[in-house]
């Protein structure tokens, strides 16, 4: 799997903040642009999100190269309707040769493992039996399994990827989409530091809705106190930070 | 596969009329609702869409079941996104047993039909060993087919239909989605004649957005003259007539 | 102001309950539609509710008619984007003679009052005067105040609405919008009470996420005592419920 | 009126171009990213918009910052729901003293433009009078007239914008809006050339996909043939040429 970030707005940050400004000021663009100082885009940036003001996060995109990921995860990537996909297409790009690399679950291991890998062999076999009877690429995939690998081109908002990481670097997110979540957070954390501090699962945004003093992913840590008695998905408040910390760990069980 | 309306906005031809009509009118809702005749609501609905005048078809809404197709077409489904959908979970629903019927393509004929029920049962047996040897439903799918079976609950707007229809009747469209769109097309004609009359592929939309008297699937016949060079898929104006022939003839070859 | 609910999806809770129930189930749509029970439809409402799984309540839709409202309610509505639209044009329907009655905020009162009504006079008298001139209508409309009364229909689905009634039944919310939101939410719990039970102002949504047992706004009393330090406006704790009576009581103050 | 286009999304001509070509290919990005000529990039471009296939201009974004234009236009322009708004609120942002420059329709001329400016200064002296009287801001506004200017921030990407265009060049908008658009055209041309040279009103964007050769708005003259018998809005194919003229004149009437 990778995932990069391969163009962004680059003054992103600047743009929420003087959008923000904008919507309380009767002055013109030009006016905020000299004058707003970093110290100010930060003030702006934090406000919006911990009033939930979301709506100047939408002037900043992100778009990302998905790669080697399988469909499984791309179908459930698509559902995610403000956002923008350009997919591979596997009726015009064969995945034959070395570009059948099909994705294997961490939870298979062992043999489990080597069972995965037969089964990936055995469609494959199949399909490529299937295009050399004639029978066309578009419908020969059929037999191709649901790990089978693809690469999209996927851009989001900074509002909607803050939707985007609440739902899926949640645990209860499945493992692969989960573990693109949390790649796309550290890609756009290097750029847009500000932008994404407060980024984080359902648990983390619900949180900072409530209390009085935000709390961020980066500062979690075992003194943490949560107000909320469960997060959305029923885990109770002494579990959350344990759960956090197992849904980041995704991260190393991956390639 | 199995396509169900199992709702949708019962006055849904007389709202959409009414609505346009308020847009030039200074009366309320109800007076338009006592005084507008059924002869009125035809002009209303044609003239809306003979001039691409789209956002009134909002306002009636159709919600279908559709079972039993590939997540090969479910994929390309959920891309249409100004939709609504509840698709089965394959993380939570284990289509084992009776539920596991993969859909085989109609290219597949024959020796290659053979072929792909028995990359079927295969990939079936993996998955069932997986399922045995403690992996996850939600990882053992993955060596599942991406013709396996689910089932999708899909609500879309009339004028989203329009453009759902325009783009998935096309002979252009996979197989499986197309069969899905024309069937769709079928049961919505079916409760509101009136309002899918000039729904079609591309060619006929693009079609009547250039002609000066409206052309509709269902008048088209072997003297209809397209004033199109081309289609917007490149199809010459001489094809397009059997292309639209070809992309229907789906029908026939599923279940 | 007038706010009607002129169509809606009749049978929607029973659609919002299968689509959520299918999202876990193998079976069809046919199967429970004729075996779910009234009491199960109740439960799968809540559970997609309290988990915040809301894409189910988008199968059930709403179409309103807003008559009597000023551009400055219509701008601030037609904000709300997964929402479909068809607004009385300013353009083609002159606001003359006995259809022009702009709306007067009930903080101008006594001699407010009569200041905000000679303003009204006057415009018209411009206005008019240009049209006489033979200044084209959609022009002339420039010297008509904000406050000139327009028509609009307007069709959300359930889970929109949740989030429409979450922003604007807010006490923060602007008056007119807020007088909008209040009695739209007065119509669709007529109809469907189970599925807007829990509709409310951001403070109850957000508490609702954090909490273990819901509450919900026809059972807020004094004892209700709320988890959330502060809602997301900065109201604190003590203050929500208080305030909610306060975003509420405009129902009292306009006709 | 200004319209200046802030932040936009720098290499979007190369970011769409490898989208596309993604989409047919089982390469990665940084693959792309290294071998794709510029020669290539306008060919996947054109492609794309030939044919209809939209989705990888939304991979690029523009934010323009529209300021002194009036309520009227702003309120058309939100209703574009596939875009993000930032406006100046009237009701924080007080639009006193020299921030009042209320727009003058240029179909009102001598006499009547005398009038408009009568209407604005009464409109003015009522509301600053409601002010004074301890009206809030909010409410008083209702007093100010449709043509009270204001400022937004907009964000689209370019396959909106060709949607946006194709609706807003056009004579039958109204002629503010269709003067933003025609500067937005204007500012996006400068900076991305090959995206928008396809870029025009609906007759344009028909046209084009009906016939072999696309015609483009900078290459019109009086010798190109429509093949269109009449534009979506009913202008009859010898008079589009005209329409499109006088559509854009409009940039000779505004200051």
């Amino acid at each position: 799997m990778k995932v990069e970030l391969v163009s962004y707005t680059k003054d992103g940050e600047r743009v929420v903040a003087i959008a923000s400004k904008m919507s309380r000021s009767r002055k013109g663009w030009d006016y905020h642009e000299k004058t707003m100082t970093d110290e100010e885009v930060e003030v702006w940036i934090r406000d919006a999100i911990i009033h939930g003001y979301w709506s100047p996060l939408e002037h900043s995109s992100y778009t990302f190269s998905i790669e080697g990921i399988s469909r499984v995860a791309s179908h459930q990537l698509v559902r995610h309707r403000i956002a923008s996909y350009t997919q591979m297409s596997h009726r015009f790009a064969k995945p034959v040769d070395e570009y059948y690399q099909p994705v294997t679950p961490p939870s298979a291991e062992k043999r489990n493992e080597e069972l995965v890998k037969k089964a990936y062999d055995d469609a494959y076999k199949y399909y490529y039996e299937l295009l050399q009877n004639g029978v066309p690429e578009e419908d020969a995939r059929y037999v191709l399994p649901n790990g089978v690998n693809t690469n999209i081109v996927v851009t989001m908002n900074a509002r909607e990827l803050y939707n985007f990481f609440a739902l899926r670097l949640c645990s209860r997110a499945q493992w692969e989409i989960r573990a693109v979540a949390w790649k796309m957070l550290e890609e756009v954390k290097k750029v847009h530091p500000r932008l994404f501090k407060y980024a984080g699962p359902n648990c983390i945004i619900h949180e900072n809705f409530i209390r009085e003093t935000p709390i961020s992913l980066d500062e979690l840590n075992d003194k943490t106190e949560f107000l909320s008695q469960r997060c959305v998905e029923g885990v109770p408040r002494d579990g959350i930070l344990k759960c956090i910390q197992n849904a980041k760990s995704i991260l190393n069980k991956i390639k």
